[in-house]
C-alpha cells in the first residue's frame, strides 16, 4: 500500500475520485432515497463507500533523471512533480466507467505532471517528449465523460500530464468586434468573471462549465446550454493556437473564409492528439440587459420537437432551448434540487407531458421580439405556457445534476448519460433505439429519459439519461450497456457524440462516421503535426 | 489558324469568352457610356472587339488513344471529348484575367473533356487518370473568378476536363428535417427549380448563382447574398461525398456533432485537389410565406457598418443584409440596371450617403419580429428608412452586375471585384487599406467601390469593385494592380477571399493565412486521396 507523498502543484478543481467541488456533494435527499427504492428495490444503504486516497496504489514513475532534469530546466522544479497526490488527481475523467475505476485499489495514472507557463515552455515540453519516447496527456478541467485525458502510453516509455492551469488570462478583449483571446487553461467561471469585469459574456454554460477549461472546449467541440442563442463552442472559435512537436499554428483571419479547408475545423475536436491549445479566440457578446423566461408544457415529446423544430427552421432561436420527454419531466430532472418532490407550488402548468424551458437574453426590443415568435409557434403546437418560475427554477439548479451520480453509486445505483444528435426525420427512431438497447443490456427496471438540449434547422441533439440496478461486475455491466447503446447510435444514422467528444470510449465508431479513408486523413495529419505520436495517444483514432 | 471541329458534347451555360447567357449581354448604355467618358476620360469606342472562337489557337491534345479507349469505355464515346470546341469553353473561368487571356489568338485549354453519369464513373475515371499521369479538372459552371479551373497539367502528361454537368439531380428530399440531397452537377436555378415543384428552396444566390453548381458552391466555401439568413454554402452542408483516385468518402450525420475533426469542413475548401463532390446535401426551407424589404440610408459607410455590427451582435438578423459605400451609392451600382441615371422616382432617400438593403423571408410574424429589431437598432444608429422599393429594385437587377465588365473591357476600361473579410475592429483599416493600394497600382483616377454583403457577429465581408483605365500591357495592368490588393489585405490581418476561394490567383497568399504548417497538413491529406497528385494540380496549395 502507497504512502501519497504531498501535494506539489495546486489541486485540480474536481474531487478525483468524484465530480465537481467537494464542498458541493451531498447524500441522496429522502425524496430521491424514497424514489430509488421504490423504482429501482434497491435498499438505499451505502454498498460502495469509495476508496481513500492514501491507501491507492499507484505504479512507480517511469521518468527517468534525466526527463526530469529536462521538464525541470523548462518549467522550474515547483511545477514539475512525480508525487502521487499530484499524479491521482489527474488520472482520468469522470465518466461512471471513471468513477468505478477510482473505487479499486489500484490506480493508472500519468508518470508525472508539468505545469508550463507558456507557449514556448509547451513546445519544449512536447520537444522533450518527442524527442524521449514520452506521450503527453494534456490537462485542463479533467472533466472528459470518454476517457479522453486517460494516461495511455500508447507503447512508449512513459506518459506525462501537461496540465495548463498557468493559461489562466484574458489575453485580450476586442470590444468592438465582441472577441476575446482566453488562455486554453481558464475554466468556465474564470473566463465568465474576467470578461464580467468588462461588461461582456461568453455564454458558454456545458454541464462541466464549473470546472473545464477553454482548450478542452475547442478540442472536445463542446456545446453549452446557450447553444441555441450563442452557438456551439465551435462555432464560436475566430482564431486558435495550437502547439504540436512539428511547431506552432495560429489559424484564423476572420469569423468566415473561402481560404480552403478551414484549419480551425480540424484542430477543432482534435482531442489533444495534434498537440496543445494554448489560447482561443472566441465571440463574446456584452452582459444582456435583459433575459426573458418562459417554460411550456407539451402533451408528447414528439409535439414538443416538432414545435422545436418550427421554431429552428423559423431561424429565430431563443437564448436557451430545452425539451425534457415524459420520463425526465416525470421525474423534475430538469431541476435536480426537486427530483423527487411533488411540482413547486409556483408552477402553473399542470402534471405530464413534456417540460419545455426557454430563456432569451439580449436588449429588450430583441428579446421580446424572440419571445413573440416562440409564442405563437408554440401555442400553435400546441404547447401551454407555463410562465417563468420553472425556466427560472432550472436555470438556478442547472449544474447540480452531476453530483447526484456520486450519491447514486453509493447505494449501488449506475447512472450515466450519453449524448446524440439527428436530423429532425430520425428523432423518433434514434430515441427508440437507444432506450431498447440500454433497457435490453441493463437489468429491468432501468429507467431511461431524454432531452433536447441542442437544436438546429435540421436536426437536434438527444441527451439520454439512465439510472439502473448495478449487478454484477459494474464495470463490465456499464461497459456492455454502453457498448449496446453506441452501436445503436451508428445503426440508427445518428452520430456517435454531439458534444461528448470520442476519446477512448467512443474510438471504436469513430470509423463508421469517418470511413477508412477519413480516419485516414486523420492520421497524415497528426503525422504532421506529431510524428513521433507522442500526443495523447489512444485516444480519437 | 486552327479550324475548330463541331462540339460534340453540351454546352457549358456561359459563354467561353465573357460573362454570362449570351442572350443577355448588352452594349453599354447611353448612361453608363457617358458615366465613364466624363470619369475615366476614355472614348467609349470599342478597342478590344475580342476574338472569334473559330479562329483560336489550341494546342493538340496530348491524350493517347490508349487514354481515349479507356475514357470511351467508361462513359460511352458520347461523353468523351477532344474537339476543339468542347474543350474551348472549358478552358477556365470568369476573372478579368480570363477574359483578358480570351482575347488572344492562343488560348490554354484542357486536352480533353469526360462527362461522367456516376460516381462508379468519375471513380473509374480518376483511377485510369491517377495511374496515367492525366490532371484532372473538375467542371461545373465554369465561373471561378481565381483561376480554379485553369487546365493545370502540374507537371503531368495531360490534363482532362471532367465535366459534373449530368450530376444534375434532386437526389432526395426530406421535407420533415429540411435536406435535401442534390446532384454536385446542378446549378443554382436547377436546384431552385427542382426544390420549387416541392415547395422548398435552398436560399444560396452568389452572384454566380445562374450559372455555378452545387459542387463548385461546397468545394470553394460559397457565400450567397441571403447569408445573413440562410447562412453561407458551408454552413448549409450536412454531408457529402467525395469521390477520389483512393476511394469515396461521404461525411455527416447531423447538422453538428463532436465525432472529432469535422471532415466537411476538411472538403469544403478543398477545390478540387481531393478528388470530386458529387452530392452534396444541404439544409432547404420551405418557400418563404412573405417577404419584408426595406432600404435605409447611413450618412456614411462606418455608421452603416456599426449599425450591422450591432444587429449581427443582437443575433435577429434579416434574410439579405447589405450596405453600399458611397462611391458604390453614389453609382446607384446596387442597381445596375439604374447605374449612371438619377435615383428612381420611387425613391424615398434624399441623395448622397450609404444605401442599406434589408430582405425579410419567412412566416409574418417571424418577419414582422426581425423587421422590428432591425428598424430599432438602425433607427437608433441613424438610420432613415427608404420603404421597399429601393431593396426590391436591388434584388430585381442582383445578377446583372457582372454583365457589365465585358462591355467595359470593349471599350477599355477594366473592371474587376476581389473580396475580403475581417473583425469589425479592422473594417475601416482594410478598407482603406485595399483602396490606398489599388489606387496606387492603378492610373488616376481609379474608382473604387465597396459593399459589405455578409455580415457577422465579428466582422463581415468587404466585396471591392475597381473600374480603371487600361494602359499598357492590361493583363500586367491588372495583375500588378490585383497583387498589391492581396498583399494588403493579408498585411492588414484580413482573410485573402471571404467566398471567392483560392486557386491560383490567391496561392501565393495562402500560407500566410495557413502557416507553413497548416499547408503541410493540407498536403498530407492531399496525400491520402490523391496520392499521384493528378486532382486539380497547381490549384490551392
Amino acid at each position: 500500500m502507497a504512502i501519497m507523498s504531498a501535494a506539489q502543484l495546486p489541486v485540480p478543481p474536481m474531487k478525483w475520485d468524484a465530480w465537481g467541488d467537494p464542498d458541493l456533494a451531498a447524500p441522496l435527499s429522502e425524496s430521491m432515497s424514497a424514489l430509488i427504492r421504490g423504482m429501482l428495490g434497491v435498499s438505499g444503504e451505502p454498498i460502495a463507500p469509495g476508496i481513500a486516497p492514501a491507501t491507492v496504489e499507484l505504479s512507480p514513475t517511469r521518468l527517468s533523471s534525466a526527463d526530469l532534469g529536462a521538464l525541470t530546466s523548462i518549467v522550474g522544479a515547483e511545477w514539475v512533480s512525480t508525487s502521487d497526490a499530484d499524479r491521482l488527481p489527474r488520472a482520468g475523467g469522470k465518466s461512471t466507467l471513471d468513477l468505478l475505476r477510482r473505487r479499486q485499489q489500484s490506480q493508472a495514472a500519468p508518470d508525472g505532471v508539468v505545469v508550463p507557463a507558456d507557449t514556448d515552455a509547451v513546445a519544449a515540453v512536447l520537444s522533450w517528449c518527442s524527442g524521449n519516447q514520452i506521450a503527453v496527456v494534456p490537462f485542463g478541467g479533467g472533466t472528459s465523460v470518454v476517457g479522453g485525458v486517460d494516461p495511455v502510453d500508447g507503447g512508449l516509455r512513459a506518459v506525462l500530464a501537461l496540465d495548463l492551469r498557468r493559461f489562466d488570462s484574458l489575453l485580450d478583449l476586442d470590444e468592438v468586434s465582441g472577441i476575446a483571446k482566453l488562455g486554453a487553461g481558464m475554466t468556465g467561471p474564470q473566463a465568465e468573471a474576467a470578461l464580467a469585469e468588462r461588461g461582456f459574456s461568453l455564454g458558454h454554460f456545458p454541464q462541466s462549465f464549473q470546472f473545464a477549461t477553454i482548450g478542452g472546449f475547442a478540442v472536445t467541440r463542446s456545446s453549452g446550454q446557450a447553444s441555441a442563442g450563442y452557438g456551439r463552442f465551435d462555432d464560436m472559435v475566430i482564431d486558435l493556437t495550437l502547439v504540436s512537436p512539428a511547431g506552432v499554428l495560429s489559424v484564423g483571419r476572420a469569423q468566415k473564409s473561402a481560404a480552403g479547408p478551414d484549419l480551425r475545423q480540424l484542430i477543432m475536436g482534435s482531442e489533444g492528439i495534434f498537440g496543445v491549445v494554448t489560447a482561443v479566440s472566441v465571440r463574446v457578446h456584452r452582459l444582456p440587459e435583459t433575459t426573458g423566461y418562459e417554460a411550456w408544457r407539451f402533451d408528447s415529446f414528439s409535439a414538443g420537437a416538432n414545435a422545436f423544430r418550427r421554431l429552428a427552421q423559423e431561424g429565430v432561436l431563443p437564448t436557451v432551448l430545452r425539451l425534457s420527454d415524459e420520463a425526465e419531466t416525470a421525474l423534475n430532472l430538469a431541476r435536480p434540487s426537486e427530483i423527487g418532490s411533488s411540482d413547486s407550488a409556483d408552477d402553473a402548468l399542470p402534471p405530464g407531458g413534456c417540460l419545455a424551458i426557454t430563456t432569451f437574453e439580449g436588449s429588450p426590443a430583441a428579446v421580446e421580439a424572440r419571445m413573440s415568435v416562440a409564442r405563437e409557434i408554440f401555442t400553435t403546437a400546441g404547447g401551454q405556457s407555463g410562465g417563468a418560475a420553472p425556466a427560472q427554477s432550472w436555470e438556478h439548479g442547472r449544474f447540480n445534476a452531476p453530483y447526484l451520480r456520486d450519491a447514486l453509486l453509493d447505494v449501488g445505483v449506475g447512472c450515466e448519460t450519453l449524448e446524440t444528435a439527428t436530423i429532425w426525420s430520425n428523432v423518433a427512431d434514434v430515441k427508440a433505439a437507444v432506450t431498447a438497447a440500454l433497457t435490453a443490456a441493463l437489468p429491468e427496471p432501468t429507467v431511461v429519459m431524454c432531452h433536447i438540449s441542442h437544436t438546429y434547422a435540421a436536426g437536434a441533439s438527444l441527451y439520454f439519461t439512465v439510472v439502473y440496478r448495478q449487478e454484477g461486475d459494474p464495470i463490465a455491466q456499464w461497459t456492455a450497456a454502453k457498448t449496446a447503446a453506441s452501436q445503436a447510435l451508428i445503426d440508427s444514422g445518428a452520430t456517435i457524440t454531439h458534444h461528448h467528444a470520442v476519446g477512448v470510449d467512443h474510438k471504436p465508431w469513430l470509423a463508421d462516421e469517418d470511413g477508412a479513408l477519413g480516419i485516414e486523413a486523420l492520421r497524415a495529419v497528426k503525422a504532421v503535426f506529431d510524428p513521433n505520436g507522442v500526443c495523447n495517444p489512444g485516444k480519437l483514432i
